[in-house]
């Protein structure tokens, strides 16, 4: 028996449910279990994914056993409706629409109306009573399907009309009459006889079956492909055709047409939230040329729904309700009313905003709708960035939405909301900026060279690019708020201008951003910290501070740490962001990083005076000074975390990282030291790298210059004394970073433990502390079983583990990392989340090996991956202890964690 | 019972032998083995390494069980000679020596006449009939016993010695009294006193002890500490001590003391070849103040051994007969004639130069002595190197030492002649090459900051450092000859001039060095192509050719080609190399660099106008030119190569590479392609990257650029097609670098077999080709069963995984890697001899899911580990196909891939 390709819906029955979206899309699932739920829906049926994979595996062939199949289908659905496909009396008409298992809104084809032809649109007159609807219906038909099925292009129908109209001197389209109508279908399908070179067909079957192939293709088109590369949608994955009977909401006015959510999309309020037209078409609706009213009733004065067709808005009330309650989270919904009868049309869980997420999960929780574990499963990781982020203020944005003050909209690329003077170069940007100026970067697309000019801009908008773009890739990294792809603006650099609609913007001029919404706002909006960040930032003591979002974004937390098994430390080398990583709920430092302080105004002299010495007893004499310094920031540190262990990474960059670049420099530094400019100059060039992320830095410093290393280790011991004597209790985690042989870590824990024990005699005081090591070389994760024997910790450092791995320079993969993910060359950004494939293959051997040695071997990840939800869940299931992120990124972990838990134990493991 | 420490030698009988030099160390096991042989050997003991080793775990103190093992050997000792240790009648006295596994000379200490005290040296004078003889050994003894024992130092000695010679106004110490040494004896004795604190011991025994004990700490001395790393010897061996009878050269003109190779160690004639001096001690020989005799008579007028002692020397050739014979090899011994009775003192397998191992291992096999595997084992690989490397004429070199020009003597660390103009700085070596001079740069050491100059250069001198010093590694790097440590030079690079000995020189005078035996020589020598070489170069046809050398090389490959497994290939990227490798038995080409052909100067120009391109048409157009060049390249490569695979590899460097660096010829180029100076600064810019090494290279060109190495495979199918017109058998594989994911490797490798498809339709040739990888990043090996499922071949790129893996760059490991060899961090250079434990980890990986995959996957190596000895056994193991070498390491992976067979069949594992 062949294998069953089409499922039909209707009448209360249905083959497919809900599940099954694999095989029939999101909306033709959720269209057969509207069906089963007793919803109105017009019958009809759903072509699976399964086919359209069989017509492009055959180069664009329907497959045979499909045919009779659909003949079946259209046949019951005929039967159903009592009326006839391509009938000169009452015809049966339908829509013809794709459907995927992700929702790819407006990427794919649509075709209406399907079954009119010079005679059904004759009865279809008749039977609607209404001649120019008629008419109208078999005009728009003909332009969708010259469009999509037969490649005509939608202009010339366009033109045709906009020409109809400048004759009869009308504006819209409904002024016409059905003679005009009917004249401009005449007009039409000699449109399509000339750009197609065929007569339009007038056989519905054959009208069928091109749409199908049609929408078939469409999910290979350039809209589509870049579409799914934009959201990471697997190619393969192919489309549904969902076939169902018309219906018709621009029948008159019993007759309507809208869209709504069941909650507040953007708040998250239990509100019914939607927009509807009497006597119009769907497209109507999203096309703009009539203003939607609200379906509930808000003001007074308002055509709502509620106030207009009572009947079918309680009847609308009540499906919402069986909705929400069926699939217990809010609902996108479609519905058409056609003479009094509503229908709906389409139903899918909503997008939301952060706070919506929030909120809707937790109403529902309120509700005993769902449980504690699904509010977390509810609520994407990242979208807690969103919570975290700067914004503008709501009332502000309002008012600038209400005067047109929104001129574009893009990807949401990098959360967060800026403001600042427009730059159009990466130059510009970096001279305003350092003329004190907040600076927006603004560019059609940006390239590597721009990377200055992104460091000195507080946000950055381009025209073009996907989610993956240059600017995006490279902004997340950089945690600036960044829209890509406003395709709305036109950015004309040589000119200097950048046009958006009627608003014309030169150098200089103000411009925001929302890289939450991807809006485009011309002018200055201020951006404040958002609600949670006030109370996190403000908040001294107690729980039960803090407005509702607060108390809720507090609670979900509280309920994640109930769940992990991970635990999360964050990434922080000031006793600022250790004090807010914190409050976010960080469980220790897993990375600081002393090179950080080494660049600040007061010590940079000192290094580079260390740096710069001829000799291991000058050498000493710098570092004496610096040492102190090193002592302070260690103390404060270990104070901001009383209680929480604090890792130290030992120094790690090149030091010729510490010194200048600039020959004017040279002289300044020589006069400083008292050295000559030559000797510095001198000094400089036998430093320089051709490739310094593999030159002499991390452990290899600590070998050649144990000066350095023992300075560290001094203001780590003896802070760590200072803070027992007060009381504080310290847990120093000493981490020599870049090993790659044992050998290396045997020499280097030697002299740290050596320089402990001499301060601990000295003091009499003797901190708990630990000597591991960074895990960030191929080598050390091959020769993991040696290293375990020796060091106390492993921290993986994902970051240059992965450069290394891959042989990407993070720093030079700009020109051609963003080609890469474009083109799906990889999966995913390496940088972002953890390659489980490669690097991840290595990590694991390390933790396998290493366990082998030592087994409870403490293990970490301090690199960036530590703070991706995707990440987090590899690290969760490889047994990792804990991982460390930048402080803003710890919910994210900590959410992710809990999920990495709930979803394993859903699979049957436990965690 | 307690563990066996001592094991006795002497009269026929011993405890030891041969096979025990881990225990006894090589001159205890061989001095067992001698008396076992029945050669006259003074009687001893030896104190086994193991003693040694207990000795240093307990921190300096003599291990318990040792006493009493010595106290019983002593007495055995006195028993056998009828002499009593301190006796005031007929003392026993002995020396005690060092003697470790591995010979290292001259690194530890000795103490001779160990017995001799106030009233023995009265003994001793009656007993020897000689005062004068007993009080001159007497302050012998107190002085090297000072020295080594006491740590007095030599020095005072020395001076009193001299001021005495002075005052009885006599040159040498011959010419000193009875009375005279007697006089000095009591000074020395005052001495010791002063500067030890101490009397000099009376007691023999508390001198054994305390000389057993010096001899264990001279293990752990600088100097033995220094050598060990230079030559690659393990600490923690130790080493043994031989305590045994003094036997005396120097008690009259029937004495003597001589040094001799059973064959000549230079050339590896059969003859014997030795010196000696009538009535001295060994020391004599060797500190030239007394020129020593040939042991042979060679011409009239010597006072050879032959003429002087006829009845000893006929002997000593018996002897020299017994130990060829039991040994199978040539020995290097010490012999002392003590009273007309010949005494072996040392035997050991002598070292030699790679010609005298060729023709001793041949002369051997001739007399059926070994057979055609031991010859192949006898050989080490790395020898063959000196075999083909440009050599001094040896007549001139001989002339040479007779006039005193050998003027220093350093460690042989690149093998080859090299004769140029001193530099004294690496800058000067550049600019003096620039002026078209041929420049041997010399420093006391080299430093990062002198590889311009190195490059420079056409050999390298050093006065300082080792085997692994920074002049060292990188001169063998390069090829380079190279002399390191020649301790007796002192370069004056501020006063610019070189002091050896007598000679004072300055930049620009003639200097040469032999890079294969260490010497320095004062003036200009010609390098010639060695005999081998010149035969190789000659050759045309047949084998029975050239020299008795070459004709035993040649038969040496051809045995190695018969056992080994592994192919043998060449990177080769000319015709010439080719034909040089071809003729040097390569079997086929391994890796030809495409970007090598790229930097021609007639090619240089299309390259850059390629890169500089604004857009693909522009690129096109470049390429265009580039097309038929690289199509020549290819056919004159396949033609020289007929009939044997050639590996290609596309184009692997970042484009900046190729183009200018310095603002002068931005111009000049700009001018050249018709664009602004603008546009090639920006490109430049654009280009640059932070780590070229971890950058846009490799297949990310092809990617990003497919133009190129669309280029590349026309020309080489292009090439291929025209050989199978004139019927040349030719094999391409083409190469893809830098594959980091299977999806790079499948879209290139389409790209690549699509060109190579439209050519063999156009052309109606249908050459067979392969497509394969460079599996070089750590991530090909972590997803070889992927690559593998697509990849025709994986040829490791040994350099780059090296790179990666150990997160080192090679171009800025010299600012640390010297130091990580010097101090142990390292076994050996990464970048010459496989890291088994991390690299080898991942290579055999990748083989292990490549062959999972594809079973039978062709796996080669190309990097340069393929030419050395030890990776190449790994190579081996690991079941690699082939190796892949420069044209001069050929003949030396041949013959290890050879030994690899041998010696894995040799522990009962089968090829």
């Amino acid at each position: 028996m062949a294998q069953k390709l089409v499922f039909a819906f209707g009448d209360g029955r249905a083959d497919g449910d809900a599940s099954m979206k694999d095989l029939l899309g999101g909306k033709g699932a959720n269209l057969a279990e509207m069906t089963r739920l007793g919803i109105p829906v017009p019958p009809g049926f759903t072509i699976s994914t399964r086919a359209c994979n069989l017509f492009h595996e055959r180069g664009g062939k329907m497959p045979a056993e499909l045919r009779p199949q659909v003949e079946r289908a259209m046949a019951k659905l005929e039967k159903l409706q009592g009326k006839r496909f391509g009938d000169s009396g009452d015809p049966l008409l339908v829509s013809v629409r794709s459907g995927a298992k992700f929702s790819m809104p407006g990427m794919m084809d649509t075709v209406l109306n399907l079954g009119l032809n010079d005679r059904a649109v004759v009865s279809l007159a008749e039977t609607s009573g209404d001649e120019r609807f008629a008419w109208d219906s078999y005009r728009r038909f003909i332009q969708m399907y010259g469009d999509v099925v037969l490649g005509t292009g939608k202009e010339r129908f366009e033109q045709e009309l906009e020409q109809l109209k400048r004759r009869r001197n009308v504006a819209l389209d409904t002024d016409l009459t059905a003679a005009d109508l009917r004249g401009l279908v005449s007009r039409y399908k000699n449109i399509v006889r000339r750009v197609a070179g065929k007569a339009f067909p007038q056989e519905p079957a054959r009208q069928l079956w091109g749409a199908i192939g049609a929408v078939f293709s469409s999910w290979n088109n350039d809209r589509a492909q870049r579409y799914r590369r934009q959201y990471g949608i697997a190619d393969d994955l192919g489309t549904a055709v969902n076939v169902q009977c018309m219906v018709f909401g621009n029948l008159g006015e019993d007759c309507a047409t809208g869209v709504a959510f069941t909650r507040n999309p953007a708040t998250g309020e239990n509100e019914f939230y939607g927009e509807y037209l009497i006597n119009a078409q769907g497209e109507d609706v999203v096309a703009g040329i009539r203003t939607p009213q609200p379906v509930c009733k808000e003001r007074e004065g308002d055509a709502s729904l509620e106030e207009a067709m009572p009947v079918q808005f309680k009847q609308l009330q009540k499906i919402r309700a069986t909705l929400e309650k069926h699939y217990r989270d809010m609902q996108d919904i479609e519905f058409t009313i056609e003479r009094g009868k509503l229908y709906m049309l389409q139903t899918r869980t909503g997008k939301r905003t952060g706070m919506a997420a929030l909120h809707i999960a937790f109403d529902l929780y309120d509700a005993k709708r769902i449980d504690q574990k699904e509010v977390l499963r509810r609520i994407e990781p990242e979208m807690l960035v969103q919570l975290l982020a700067p914004v503008f203020d709501a009332a502000e944005l309002a008012r600038a939405r209400k005067t047109s003050r929104v001129c574009g909209r893009g990807l949401p690329a990098g959360p967060g909301a800026a403001s600042g003077a427009i730059a159009f170069t990466a130059e510009r940007a970096e001279q305003m900026h350092a003329e004190g100026k907040t600076v927006l970067l603004v560019r059609s697309e940006t390239s590597p060279e721009d990377i200055g000019g992104m460091v000195a801009s507080c946000g950055i908008l381009t025209s073009r690019g996907g989610m993956t773009s240059h600017a995006a890739v490279v902004a997340r990294g950089m945690g600036k708020p960044c829209v890509v792809g406003a395709e709305a603006l036109h950015v004309d650099t040589s000119a200097g201008k950048l046009v958006a609609g009627k608003h014309t913007l030169r150098e200089g001029d103000a411009l925001s951003i929302d890289g939450s919404s991807g809006e485009v706002i011309v002018g200055t909006l201020e951006p404040h910290p958002s609600e949670i960040q006030q109370v996190l930032t403000s908040k001294k003591t107690g729980r039960s501070q803090g407005s509702r979002s607060y108390r809720r974004f507090a609670q979900l937390m509280r309920w994640a740490d109930r769940h992990k098994r991970l635990k999360v430390r964050t990434n922080a080398d000031t006793p600022h962001d250790s004090t807010v990583a914190r409050a976010l709920g960080a469980e220790g430092i897993g990375l600081c990083r002393t090179e950080h302080m080494f660049f600040g105004e007061d010590r940079i002299a000192a290094v580079r005076e260390m740096i710069l010495s001829e000799d291991a007893r000058q050498r000493g004499k710098a570092l004496k000074k610096l040492l102190p310094m090193q002592r302070r920031d260690f103390l404060r540190i270990f104070t901001a975390m009383d209680g929480l262990p604090v890792t130290i990474r030992l120094l790690d960059p090149p030091l010729h990282e510490f010194l200048p670049t600039e020959k004017a420099q040279f002289r300044q530094l020589a006069q400083e030291l008292g050295m000559s400019v030559k000797h510095v100059e001198d000094k400089v060039q036998t430093l320089a790298e051709a490739n310094p992320m593999l030159g002499h830095r991390g452990c290899r410093l600590g070998i050649t210059f144990p000066e350095i290393y023992e300075m560290q280790a001094r203001a780590i011991f003896e802070a760590a004394a200072a803070c027992r004597k007060k009381k504080i209790r310290v847990k120093p985690e000493v981490m020599i970073p870049l090993i790659g042989t044992v050998e290396e870590y045997r020499e280097l824990a030697a002299l740290i433990h050596g320089v402990a024990e001499s301060i601990h005699k000295k003091t009499g005081l003797r901190p708990k502390y630990q000597v591991g090591t960074m895990i960030e070389i191929p080598r050390a994760c091959l020769v993991a079983d040696q290293i375990a024997a020796e060091a106390e910790f492993f921290s993986f450092g994902t970051n240059d583990l992965t450069q290394m791995t891959y042989g990407y320079s993070r720093d030079d993969a700009g020109k051609f990392l963003p080609d890469y993910l474009e083109r799906r060359m990889l999966p995913a950004d390496p940088f972002q989340t953890l390659d489980a494939r490669g690097v991840g293959q290595l990590l694991q051997m390390a933790i396998g090996n290493g366990r082998a040695t030592q087994p409870g071997l403490k293990v970490g990840v301090c690199g960036e991956h530590g703070g991706d939800p995707a990440s987090v869940r590899f690290f969760h299931e490889r047994n990792v202890d804990y991982v460390s992120c930048s402080p803003y990124r710890v919910p994210v972990a900590r959410l992710a964690a809990a999920q990495a838990v709930l979803s394993s134990s859903a699979v049957g493991s436990t965690a």
